[in-house]
């Protein structure tokens, strides 16, 4: 039975759908003739694009005329550190690295322990700010370029970030708050505030460098919300709207695939291959048949399969992905070999992962920014 | 014609009725046996306790009492830097300098630069950010010891600020701000979660020292509604509730001695002499009658007589005081004459200033706590 969707920054619910999102939202989706446009400056294209994970965005084009002029353009991205790092935040990030790596273009990487501290009533100020420095070594596992990529915690980089947050915030009443994400007036003056501090890396840099920067915001849909904020904003400070191209959610491992990984089992960067075996095991959600007979008859079901859908995301070759698509639709894959085939995906970025994770910890210092 | 009164801390108007504020905000009277207890361990009481200028407070006997017990306070006060400073702002600090050299106490003066950037209008961060240094110069010029004495900028001190105030807005709602102010949904998100700004000295040196140390802020009453907040806030933290002693206003100049100098012509701390003497003949309303036959017979009424009202807050010997309220009760000392004392005490008193506050900007550095 399908459950109404809830998409917004601090709650992601319910069966997504993402054609009612762009048009909810007011994003563009991304087109082919956009997609070649990218093609063109990136020769080929991230399986993310190819296989519309990341399926819409606003100001692409502009983006790209400016970056055509010769007026390139710098990442945005960022992470609310309420916990470790799950494998759909992953996702987000290594297209970032990818956008990183084509264009040639600095990252300013926010972690935003003051809000996950804020929002959430059973997290302490001293965790949040723990677990962005924890989150941090996820982030730089990836590969991004330490020379270009500037990771900092809103609470240790607040002399700077509070100073650029008050001019966002003298623009912006409560009211636009109350109306974008349903606030009431229970809701705590740190998260009435706190969209000010979450737009200021759009305009940081051009504020930091004094000229005008464009600036793209890889992120997942969730985050539009504080966005269409900022976009309205940044204007009025004189600063150019940030573009944004927005993801969707890898699917709940137990959902039907058109849940929110958001919801439901985890699997955490730090798992072990026997837990990650165990859980997708147990509760990864099969599109196939009861029995192996009616399976190899009937076939299985990808769309609906979590393990399939998964595969979407972490395997890159796209001939794989399709044989497997077939093999599984025409039932010469049974569902617990499709469940070995994502286990074993997993457990090689998870083992290459976990060993760049370790590594990370020596050269974090060289990521962060602080005041 | 009487007006009615505002009191908040963005709007002083109206004639005040100080018995009513005590009424409405539930302060105490500043009582006979309290000021006997005060000049215990101060030996005098300062002109402005005898003359009632501060006139109630909160927790002033539990301070007392944890004072006495060996336990000490620190000093916590400050400064909205929207404009030059003018001789009401500077009663506060005189009185809080005295503080510190009986009590020998810490004394931490906020510079609130974000707040006067959020809500004037007219205001852009960088001048109000200015104006904090410039003013400071008239804090230092009033001698507080530069070992004792921290000033700083809620935008320059942000990294450390803005870490303990996130603390006081999750424990502050939109609705209490909502009736304690009176704020609506057009307030900017800026303005709604200043009072945890304001709030964060009260508990400041307890939280750098991890330990409890009682606070005593003293003040204009105009400024108590913050503090209300953060009253009730302060426990749920874990420390004590700052105790105030509260300051009626200097009277306007222009009105009838009930009006705060907050309106209409204000003496600048950097007017020279002969500013100050036009200021005053023209302005300064008058308790005499209409003509010198008339004054002299009949007598002027100090009560409503600006200048009289003015040297009550600075002309610190009492006997003097009472000889001028006499003479110019009796009909002895004209209209001119009383505006002629003001006037040299107010340019004996601005002169030294001056020269010290030119000299602050040597020192200005010693006093200053940035990140």
């Amino acid at each position: 039975m399908a459950q109404e969707q809830t998409v917004t920054p601090w709650e992601v619910k319910g069966d997504i759908d993402y054609g009612r999102l762009i048009r909810e939202f007011g994003t563009e989706p991304l087109s082919e003739s956009l997609l070649k446009r990218i093609q063109k400056h990136t020769k080929e294209l991230h399986p993310y694009l190819r296989r519309k994970i990341f399926f819409c965005h606003r100001d692409l084009n502009w983006l790209l005329d400016e970056y055509e002029k010769g007026n390139p353009f710098f990442l945005y991205t960022g992470r609310g550190p309420s916990e470790n790092v799950h494998l759909g935040h992953i996702t987000v990030w290594k297209f970032t690295k990818w956008l990183q790596d084509k264009f040639d273009a600095e990252l300013w990487f926010q972690m935003t322990d003051d809000e996950k501290f804020l929002f959430k009533d059973n997290l302490e100020l001293e965790q949040t700010n723990r677990l962005a420095y924890e989150n941090a070594l996820d982030v730089i596992a990836l590969g991004f370029d330490p020379k270009k990529t500037k990771i900092f915690s809103n609470i240790d980089y607040a002399k700077t970030l509070y100073r650029q947050a008050l001019k966002v915030a003298k623009k912006l009443t409560f009211s636009t708050v109350k109306s974008t994400f349903g606030f009431t007036d229970s809701n705590n003056v740190g998260e009435i505030f706190y969209t000010s501090m979450q737009s200021v890396p759009c305009f940081l840099p051009s504020a930091l460098k004094g000229k005008n920067i464009p600036c793209l915001i890889p992120l997942a849909i969730d985050q539009d919300a504080h966005f269409r904020i900022t976009r309205d904003i940044m204007p009025k400070l004189g600063y150019y709207k940030p573009a944004l191209i927005h993801q969707r959610f890898l699917p709940s491992l137990a959902g039907s695939g058109k849940m929110s990984a958001s919801e439901g089992v985890q699997i955490w960067t730090t798992d072990g291959p026997e837990e990650v075996a165990k859980k997708i095991r147990k509760y990864a959600f099969s599109g196939g048949a009861d029995t192996v007979e009616e399976h190899r008859k009937n076939g299985g079901n990808p769309e609906i399969d979590a393990s399939y859908q998964w595969l979407t995301f972490f395997e890159e070759d796209d001939k794989k992905l399709e044989k497997i698509y077939h093999d599984y639709k025409s039932g010469k894959l049974l569902s617990g070999e499709l469940k070995q085939i994502l286990i074993d995906t997993l457990n090689v970025f998870l083992k290459e992962h976990q060993a760049k994770r370790e590594k990370a910890r020596k050269v974090l210092d060289k990521f962060i920014l602080k005041d």
